[in-house]
């Protein structure tokens, strides 16, 4: 048999293994955005290490960061072969078990299904990396490049420590490809690559009114209350037609690339799945004149994400509040600079209060840039080529409306065009209660990396690898896609 | 020396008791919005009725209702003598310690004043009508009008309990007049009477959008958001001129009493000491067009009291939130109907929501109409009387904006229009942080009281009693004031 028909045997042979290893690696609640959670994170950390030495990595080791180690763990088969450099994240988000069907630490099987925080988010995405480098060693093979494995522990709560770290080992983490798989396909039936992010921007308003709350009778009516005032500043950010009205919001906006104009067109898109998939809603929304996939993937947005002010228990309490604040997390799109626009959010909040009231800004520093992947690196069209193998149907390029600055990062310091190569679904539950992975995406995934490897030491070998540059910015703080 | 002067000199020489005495009284905490204080609520009522007794009142009982029970005494001296209905409340709004300089239930005296939870809402406002009882007997004069005292456990909480005590034991109540000392004086400086209260309806209106959290890139765009939503259409209940735009709102609103506008000529009112004591809040706002007394006493408002959606914790949750609610209290004016308020306010809400979201209205039922209180009731003219002699200066009449529902019920089932005398003052922390009652304003309003049982004596036994009619309204539900 060739080389992807073992790898193919072994995976089927052995997935039942590979998933209870996967629970196990679910079972470690490394939730960063959690300090009560830093031994579970540490512990996650060296589990990993443990894992891709077993799998058949060699110098794994933990980097130190500002905040949780990465896990880093290589194999160079010959220095004359082209490096690819996996990246992911180890550390998973919070879960409210309230909401979980089983709890989100204990994973459980349902319908061909791992439930469990992190299954698809990144443990089970990272799990498919270390398979199939044990897949290929088992079955007799020696890796077709040379693989450089780095995982973070912070994807999901702060940027900054692995961006600095990947600054700091630029030299380690040298590579002629580089591939991520944190990402989605278009729709089980439509394997896809994701060849666009929108960046992102943060800014926190608070309102403030009197400096003690007071009796809505007797003061009501003649003393601005804070939490109407936020209302209608909020208001007046958005047009009629769904469009930000925050001066200068829109200029520097680019033209959407040409090659996700085209995934958009080529992509089956149904409306009613949609908006089924978003929570139900009664119907869809947003900026009038463009189609869904234009609302997600090319035009920046500005969303509510948290707002609040005065008594939110049962019942009423009958005082004009002394505040109200609102959490604000726009979308950007490529020529937007994060700084730059959480600077026009904010002054136009600030432009839009009465004298009534007093507003103080907290707009986050750094957020993300916008990244547009080359659709026609070696990495793409070997990823290309390994999904349509293993799925069956030609490869789609998708974009996708939240971010992963880390991508940015490695632009700008790797000077490499990251190919997403994920096999998660947009309904599998990322971030929310009831996180998922479908046991055949798990496997499919370790073949599809099998694959990708052959098929990428083909395309590097090749004539000189033609890296993409990513336009600069600023360091991006991790907002957790 | 007659009755005045012993009873004046009675007060200076026991003062010092009659503070300790409400420190005791202040001790135990009668929260009445708070189940698991309902022991320390009956506490307070046996305390009160032993008090009562003490002062030297009679047949004192504990009256039970659907919620805490209420304390009712009587000392009816001669029943040819016309007969007095005085009205308060034990019960004492919840209160936050860490926004405390002392502890709220350790009461201290710091610069003339006694400061604790309930010192003149209304424990301190209770004891002076008790202390005055006392005052007379001890000095060997015996009352000259006969007293009914009841005092409820639930002004704090919930109005409905006492509504429907006072409709089952009216005939045990019926009275020739009624006092209630639960409001303030215009100021240190200027004895007052509250001739007008505001009414009060209440809204809770919750938008709900997507059935799960979304997240804010992925679906970010494409989705209504029920944050920015309500935000929308709260501020479309207001115009620019700070005006209330829900249809209807102001269709049934009656012109000002000539009384209330007369007072609002009359007070020296000073719109930078408001301001401060409105919290420093570096504006006035309001409805355009009025003056700032017309806003608190004569104009309806729609407040929003709380609002909250999406995620309010530290740093950003980058999901855009399920729902939104939003709690709003109107203050009503003469003519305006509580449930019919309530109903135009939910059915604006409705209209304004787009077709991404689903509304959901909880409008609280009852709420409580408008009441302007005759101006020249035999207990008004004696109480102006008692007030001028006590302070020395002409007593003038003002509104409040809140709202006192029992005023409304007793001229409803009573049919007797109640005098409001009062001695609080605005800055005396009704509701807030460091409730406060002025010693000296607790000592003259026993003497006022004194007083009042001497001129009202004179008044209702001149020509015959007449009462005032308060139109008829539904039963109203406790908003504390």
């Amino acid at each position: 048999m060739g080389t992807i028909e073992d790898l193919d045997a072994y995976v089927a042979g052995n997935s039942a293994r590979f998933v209870d290893e996967l629970k196990d690696f679910i079972r470690i609640p490394s939730i960063s955005a959690e300090a009560a959670r830093h031994d579970d994170v540490v512990h996650a950390a060296e589990y990993l290490k443990a894992a891709a030495e077993q799998a058949g990595f060699t110098k794994a080791e933990l980097l130190p960061t500002g905040a949780n180690p990465a896990v880093y763990a290589e194999r160079i088969v010959d220095p004359s072969l082209p490096t690819v450099l996996v990246y992911g994240h180890y550390d998973v988000q919070p879960a409210d078990p309230k909401q979980w069907a089983s709890p989100p630490f204990q994973p459980e099987i349902r319908d061909g299904n791992i439930y469990g925080r992190g299954a698809v988010d990144d443990k089970g995405q990272v799990w498919m990396h270390l398979k199939a480098v044990e897949a290929y060693l088992r079955t007799g093979h020696e890796l077709p490049v040379n693989l450089k494995l780095i995982v973070e522990g912070n994807e999901e709560s702060n940027d900054a420590p692995f961006a600095d770290l990947v600054e700091r080992e630029k030299t380690r983490l040298a590579a002629d490809a580089i591939v991520i798989s944190d990402t989605d396909m278009f729709s089980k039936d439509v394997p896809s690559l994701t060849i666009s992010l929108r960046g992102v921007a943060q800014v926190q308003a608070t309102v403030h009114g009197p400096d003690t709350e007071l009796h809505s009778g007797s003061f009501g009516g003649a003393v601005g209350n804070p939490v109407a005032i936020l209302d209608s500043i909020i208001a007046s950010l958005h047009d009629a037609d769904g469009r930000v009205t925050v001066p200068g919001f829109y200029d520097d906006v680019l033209p959407t690339s040409p090659a996700v104009t085209d995934s958009i067109a080529k992509l089956p898109f149904d409306a009613a799945t949609f908006a089924r998939e978003a929570g139900n809603v009664p119907a869809l929304g947003g900026e009038k004149g463009f189609s869904v996939l234009e609302q997600l993937w090319t035009r920046p947005t500005l969303e509510v994400v948290g707002q609040g002010g005065g008594y939110q228990g049962e019942g009423f309490q009958n005082t004009i509040p002394r505040d109200a604040t609102v959490k604000i997390v726009a979308r950007l799109v490529p020529g937007q600079d994060p700084q730059k626009t959480a600077d026009q959010i904010a002054k136009a909040i600030v432009d839009a209060a009465p004298p009534t009231v007093r507003i103080d800004i907290d707009s986050a520093k750094g957020g993300g840039r916008a990244v547009v992947t080359s659709t026609d690196s070696p990495a793409i069209r070997a990823a290309s080529s390994a999904m349509h193998d293993v799925f069956g149907k030609p490869v789609l390029f998708t974009g996708e409306g939240g971010s992963i600055p880390v991508v940015e990062t490695f632009g700008r310091v790797l000077n490499l065009s990251a190919a997403l190569v994920g096999v998660g679904l947009s309904t599998d539950g990322y971030h929310g209660p009831n996180e998922k992975f479908g046991i055949d995406r798990f496997t499919n995934g370790i073949r599809v990396i099998g694959r990708l490897w052959n098929q990428i030491g083909a395309e590097l070998a090749g004539p000189a690898p033609q890296p993409v540059r990513v336009a600069a910015a600023p360091p991006v703080r991790d907002i957790g896609m």
